[in-house]
């Protein structure tokens, strides 16, 4: 942290900060050109409330200049994380693809989709059970029956599962049944939830938060972190913005960003961003171009059918003609998709 | 909601859209001026899936007219929402303060504030006992034992209580001790947590989410409506913005916008969006000159020991003679504040 | 400026950036509390690119930490600037209100909203003759005779002049005519227009860019001031943001920042963020009680009729009811408007 | 244009809105499903005020169902216009690729660039003569000396040259010495300069504003095709967010909403948006993957000496090694580069 005094300080001044910084135990080292004082604050400050010094008298700012993450930072761990899901990778050299409906309607519904994705090559299948909806009027999910029929079908095609837990009382439900929890963007700020699921083994894909900075974003990653739990799959799928032709606006910086200041995974989601299937095609080759660790898709039977974004969901022959070029964009950049 | 097509569309498109809607028991109203069809659907469309004709073959646009939102809305509910809280009402005509710390440190440090703020005539006392941090290495709250110190200080001085709910599993806690059950903005779209909430009478300060629209709001304000709470008090509190200056950029255009649109009251959090004292102080008394029905401000006894936000919790002197000049605002507006 | 450098930087890595900074000719400070080096850099960088540093290797970030301003700043002049107009200030005590139409549309229409406004007490006509239109389509001003109307009747009623100017060759026919200059959200980064007005002594109204932060709109003020020009009145008129029921967010926070950073004055203009007459009048009282040293708001003598912004245009009655809480406000907050 | 009128409006009301549309010359049609009547708004609207209707008694909204722009769409234009620069061609199957540094510094640092690139197959050259900068302390450009050297160097190896124009009275220098005249982000509403180069043939790339909508921007377009120029390319650089780790963030999904909207081509700069080498590799290839018509990168002989924006500038090595990816990635989506 660095303290930037006025031009015009008076000495008292930046004694009554020295003094405040000395109680809370901390080193300082003071510096000038003669006409600006300027104090270095070193040493840990996680876990000391320093905002106040920010309007002490004379203070003309204050700056944070190390990450307030640790655990997930590359300082700590230089090593990229690989989670194992089965004979699944997600973080190492190759490509991880997640396929399926937005939402459980169905046993036939999931059943057939799962198949063709299977036979696609594709070993993660997601689907919602509890959805978040923003309003009450919309279809909620199946609920414990969808995890049910998730587990049964993939079970029977070969795959594993991914689904979403919005309410920490439905976690013993998910245990058995799906693979990989999902946190949903609506809940990277639910710190009850993430404790919980820190203190878990269990494999959690992390959405970005609707407005969350990215270091806001390795925070709650760290959240998980602290609580013990290494199996962090972070899930890029935008953000808001002042565009009204798209649903979020997807980020895909944030992923070499992530690359480089962490070591945890990161894929990118290019269906919820979008809000229509046009764009889905294009973000989703961009995803890979961009360096992503994988995607998750939305694919449906019968999108039209949909009881839930249904503009978003891919046809199956959509997905399997983008699962071409995905495997092609890939080899160019030297990676293969894994199957 | 008015579906738009292409201007050289076919009339086959033209009728599978018009087939989709027909099986989705909607009832259609085709015009046109020559050269573009246009067809408006009538009847109410909560609760089915309509998103995938924005993508149908020959559709330029799909435009959704009426608002999303039922029970919030002023066509549903002509007269204002007042909710009561002992003999304090938030909603009707006079202006309702509410004041205290950000989080609940100790006895002393609550007692003290809440014994100059009753002074001064303020009957809602604020307290965080379980803090939403975004760094797990941050103050968590004193939890239970905070919630049982703010209970038995409010009495002694004979004020109401307002606290943050986290976790749902925490709900028996706070029934018998907190007035006022605030759902955080990182909680605006928790809908486990607003179920519940939506399930009591208890009154429920909805905060606005760090990036939720006012519609997004209004539909969250929806969840706890439909479950049987009328007792809402909606929260402005800022949104992210590209202005590093602030923390969140405080839209007081939100409170015109609600008060016309919805029953519910608003009232203004002007602590959390400027995270700096010398911005509380002016947001506040636009807050008031906006229309805002009420304020939550923060105050702490010796801010600069504050563990947490201290440099935007205000000293008690700032803060009475910020009610001094609130006082002089709401009789220029032809209010008053509620003592 | 601050350079952090990685826990496991290599010595030679501090040795390239310390050479790179020693060729700039900046002084440096080197300290470390064990495990990380931080370096300050003293004296002024601005002029020098120090991008580059960023990426240099071993280096975890770069941190400005002096305001990027100069002229604009508290620490160049510690007095308020107060631009004269005849016998108006703008940035002293009392309050300006500037009022007319969004744009001159008739002989008929100008003069008849000016005698209204004076007869109320405003001093300075607004009225657009170059009208910034989003599309070529709509309506772009009767230019010349626009301003020569406007220089008539301003006379006539005994009113300041204050209209847009777009085009940097058109500055001789302001000149004369206009006794403000404005230059409009989207005008905020052109440097050559900045350049010009700022070779003048003539008042000029710097509106906020549409997305500028507020230390870009401070650097813009510095164009004006660096060439010479020391009338500068800042205006606030929204930014873009997520929220679409609004067609700016009007961050009312602002005001209070730039009169602790800035000794220009500053004023809000309430009527284009707002889009929407309903919410002008709830906005222009928070502006006041946030402090600004002025409003500048639209007054049509038949909004219905407007051929512009119609629906943002006040009636006259409602103006002078505004006009009148606008009195009662100011005196709860110790000021008086200047008529 | 769709009015939504309130559930309990009178006859009156919908009747006063009637009529101010008949005096509009604008046809409508009524409809009604007992509950709530709507009125469509047939015919083009362009160039009428209809801003008021929103706030007449009774209505509950006013909703644009068409596109605001006519010339830049598809239904004006269906086939792609492709845009010729000599023997290259922007818009068609194949990518353009256009390189150079963000700044002319001198002949030998212009020269010895062009030389690489001309070498690895690339044929128009960028380099700012004069350089739109946030702070007037930065440096300005060499001006006119500036496009005379980019002249004479792209003359000698055979190569176009890009460069923005800034003020709209230096026009004249640019005709002889520059192929595709920049208008910058700053300026992409700055009508005078869009309506001058309107009345030319020559190529125009029109950068998105800062905060520019894609409608927006394609009323940008609008504004020079109305004026008679049909050789415009568009180039998305990054809009605001509050995203600080990044300077802009990239919306590749422009891209494909550009494409299925209009006509026009578009390519991506993910030199400015990024800020940081590390970053312009990946997005380069993410936007080429996304289906841009081609990109625009920022290439320096020496970064670290560079005068401007040095941190974002590629090595010749890393430029030639991203080519290389590029013309992989190209051949995996079917195109290849131009050279």
């Amino acid at each position: 942290m660095v303290i930037v005094f006025n031009k015009n300080v008076r000495s008292s001044e930046v004694e009554d900060v020295i003094k405040k910084l000395t109680e809370l135990g901390l080193n300082i080292h003071k510096s000038t050109d003669g006409s600006r004082i300027i104090i270095n604050v070193l040493g840990d400050k996680r876990g000391k409330d320093i905002s106040d010094i920010e309007t002490m008298s004379g203070v003309l700012g204050v700056h944070r200049i190390t990450e307030p993450f640790l655990r997930a930072g590359r300082e700590f761990r230089s090593e990229n994380t690989v989670v194992a899901i089965g004979d699944m990778n997600i973080g190492g050299d190759d490509i991880a693809v997640i396929a399926g409906p937005c939402t459980i309607e169905s046993h036939e519904q999931l059943y057939s989709t799962a198949k063709i994705l299977r036979k696609r090559g594709i070993k993660i299948l997601r689907g919602g059970a509890f959805k978040p909806r923003t309003s009450p009027y919309s279809f909620q999910g199946l609920g414990r029956e969808g995890l049910k029929m998730m587990r049964e079908i993939a079970d029977k095609v070969g795959m594993y599962t991914i689904s979403e837990l919005l309410d920490i009382r439905d976690l013993d439900l998910f245990i058995g049944k799906i693979d990989i929890i999902q946190v949903g963007a609506r809940n990277m700020n639910n710190y009850p939830l993430l404790k919980e699921l820190g203190s878990l083994k269990k494999p959690v894909l992390l959405k970005r938060g609707m407005s969350a900075t990215i270091e806001e974003w390795l925070l709650a990653a760290e959240y998980l972190l602290v609580n013990g739990n290494p199996n962090i799959i972070l899930c890029e799928r935008g953000t808001k913005s002042f565009e009204p032709l798209t649903r979020f606006s997807l980020d895909l910086a944030s992923i070499a960003i992530i690359n480089r200041k962490s070591h945890l995974p990161v894929i990118v989601d290019p269906s919820h961003s979008s809000g229509n299937r046009e764009l889905v095609i294009p973000m989703a080759k961009a995803a890979i171009a961009a360096g992503a660790q994988g995607i998750m898709v939305e694919v449906h039977i019968n999108p039209e059918r949909a009881v839930c974004d249904g503009s978003q969901s891919l046809y199956p022959s959509q997905f399997i003609g983008l699962m071409d070029e995905i495997d092609r964009i890939s080899a160019a950049i030297g990676k293969k998709v894994q199957y």
